[in-house]
């Protein structure tokens, strides 16, 4: 099982880091590209129509402003895509939310919430144990993880709140 | 194959309606639920605890205003859930878009555009396509429809213009 | 007379810290619990289901991004509940704000301003002053006490002025 | 037990019409208002000064545009009082939305939806529940009684797609 | 002298007709063509790496949503494109103006306002007028033409009240 | 010649401070207060209500959030009323400006931009000019000046980019 | 006394014409001019470089969209101008609002409320009144007709509501 | 061939800096200007008047806040006029954006993105491109240069991460 990221540009980087933490947990392969919808539209076009072929099976686009890229791969390939719009320097990310999510009838993106590169690679892994079942039972693991983190948290805060 | 659509009211159907065609030209089996987040929570909770066990692979949330639903299942399963936020009589569905993407880390959810209805049923598809080839051929084909459809639709445009 | 304060998240704590100074000025007793609504559902759920058996009269909700939190403990619960919209990395805290106030017919929400925590514990005393006459009397003193402050500011503001 | 609703405008009496039913489902007494806080601030002040008084225990404002109503409400009173921002031609609510719930800190009020004025009087009934215990018990019936209308709501629903 | 305009749906051409009588008035021939950057990507590719190729001198894009159009042409074409966002059933056109005008440094996109079919196209005349110096002295004459439709409706209207 | 300029808090001052230079500049004297319409609403009501009496022509309120300073002002005087909106901690000062701006028919509030303290002080100049001729020839002055500014920063922009 | 009311668009007419009335009632004349910024530059520069020197004590601008008419006015002239933001065809006045008051340090703009042309009157006639003292007077009969219209309106709901 | 850049403010200067390099790559000559639409309007109105007869062939006006310097611009000239908005101390730049794009028919301003000052030399560059082939020529090389930079940025980051 292997999905792809591609970061509209390098910079992007940092809003993906800690989601490559949970593909690596999960056992999930990953092929990290940075590709641009507008400045390699030809790498982009050529990326996604090959997609499939090339054995990825779920696609992540990071891309902030007018954020085309996550519609660029969709419109190309029959693979469910994520999209994580980022804030840039101005609109506090509102243009990439609107960019990714807002696709016409027909062709769907799968928006995550702004920065939310993490999230993007968990959706991933939920929609890849639709098929593998082992993935399945390690979400549920980390879900019971999740929730053993925020008890713990609680714990904590109220400890110290009681010194 | 089996996904779930859960509505938040009943008036929320025609949102989905057409959704609804996509499911049965692919042949994807579902079934239509109408939960409130907010009035039937056990229900909801048990719906999404249980969703898994019952054959669910997908589950769709229609709901608007500040709407939780999607959250809600996600938060009681490892499915993959998809938002679709509804447009309601103010705000002109940002309450809704914001109320749905905007999710915490650690639990995901697949936000398509406001009243995309249609759109969050493809991308159902496209999600059990990962595990079924068959949907995937069918994707390609419904991707080509599309294509010839925009193409008739111009030569009509043009047409009608000439004369 | 005793509330209960849940923090979506730890982080969310400097939030309602001055409004705990409130509740200690007031006599009124708190529970501070982190719970997430996504992250520790059930947990949510009991709370609030129980609320009222344990002794809560109002329940104060304090979360950011996708803020379900007071939402799912107002589903749960005859005890009115106040909601704090916290401001996170994007958006200016419209996304917190929206998912709070905009609760659907039944089931309402109390909703304060943006990262509003000392609010919140306001209302909640007003709140248990319809019952408890002796917080009443504390709360039109606490009034007072804002209007001499005003008083004293602008004196101190214009001594400062006109040296 | 008895309420003060306040209309800012007389125009604004459909959007707390259904609210007046559930009031008196519930046998809470209110008393309905047209007071501007622009137009008749004297009135405006008169009223909240001796709301506590003339023997009101919650205080609702509905009030449209740059709604200052309840804020000027809540400015003389101890008592809770609950906003109701709503809609007018333009700006699709947001303006009395964050006119009425940005309080500054020691003013607090409790904002609910836009148009929300059925919500409103619910919360007011919440509210009075944390005194008079029949109305919790009458709230609790409520809550179960829209749970069951959602079920019969699905259950028709999906008798009429079967048909 | 030629320019392209380029629908992503064949429902936008109202948008567009009041311009088309523009590039009439001045002399302007152009092709109208309907291809959908999400539906038809490939022809939206061949159309902009042919277009100069193909004797265009300008391009307009013309899409509403998730407006990705002439992002997607611009990025395949040194020529100008302009883009006219088109406000669809939510958000009153936001999320395509945003998604039209944030482009990234190095592929510009000439946006103008929501729905201006007709000023895009008196764009393009403005543009082409750079080359071709019989166009800049129509538009002198248009300029002209406006200022005395404004001196004519003032003085209609005038007329109308002082009846 | 007097005017008020009312800080609904203290911590506004920074924003009016070089608006007082002008008033200084101009020789327009002015009375600062900071008084909190919801904090003092008594202090605010008798201010505005003697206003006039107090020999005030203009009174400038400056506040936040929802800032419903200017609007109880305007309530309660027929005197112009100017509102400084003013940015806080959330929401980019959008929250203060709807809230001046929106003021119901019959009670006009006159609002300059998001901390124009400055703007506002000249605009008080610009309204009482119409009484006070040597105002209106200062402040022609004035706006001569500016011209030269600009062109005198132009100049020195450009010598400092040829160095 | 004497003010222009100059509207950008002969069809913003019925915007004004409410206040208008207001006008006639207070014994204000007032010219009506159609001048549009940008099609009718000079005109616009030439009537406000003008309009001290023709009898003008304040100036009134309408406009929608990109609203710059009451700024072009206010860069050529002394005297108090006016906005009136105009609500058109997307983005609910927003667009008009933020062109009309975010002016530039030194250029204030007086604005009101999106498409509030009757209140611009009535702030024109409260500017007049610093310098007409019989305005002064009308103008608070005025506010005490509005507080006893308030009163009838209230009285004539309750009637209705009481049958 | 000969550009205008019209900064409304020399703190602007920063905005334009990388697009004068592009200018200066592509042999473009420019001129730059600080002009105030409001502070300086003769200025701006002789400037926009005479562009055309000294030469210029394409002008931006860079512009913040209520950003009417593009429009102003765009009124009194017919060369094709691109701006910039400039993103100021409150609202995110969207100001600047409505106040450039919304522009009503019959004058448009071609927009580029908030703080896009390279992309709006980048659009003259190509506006010229129509006239000049040179430029075309160059501008293609442009854009492979920037697939290139894409590219190695990815190799880059790759290996960074391979490391």
């Amino acid at each position: 099982m292997k999905i792809a990221i591609v970061l509209g540009s390098d910079s992007d980087f940092p809003i993906i880091e800690k989601g490559l933490k949970h593909l690596n947990a999960f056992g999930v392969e990953y092929d990290l590209r940075v590709i641009s919808a507008h400045r390699t539209p030809k790498i982009a076009e050529n990326f996604s129509v090959n997609a499939e072929k090339n054995g990825f099976e779920v696609i992540i686009g990071v891309a902030g402003m007018a954020a085309h890229l996550s519609g660029v791969l969709a419109a190309n390939t029959a693979l469910p895509v994520i999209a994580v719009p980022v804030k840039s320097s101005s609109l506090e990310g509102l243009d990439a939310l609107l960019s990714s999510v807002q696709m016409p009838p027909g062709v769907p993106v799968a928006t995550v919430g702004i920065n939310a590169g993490s999230n993007a690679c968990l959706l991933a892994i939920q929609i890849l144990s639709v098929k593998y079942p082992e993935l399945r039972k390690k979400f549920c693991d980390y879900k019971k993880s999740m929730e053993l983190a925020v008890i713990a948290k609680e714990k904590k805060l109220l400890e110290k709140l009681n010194k």
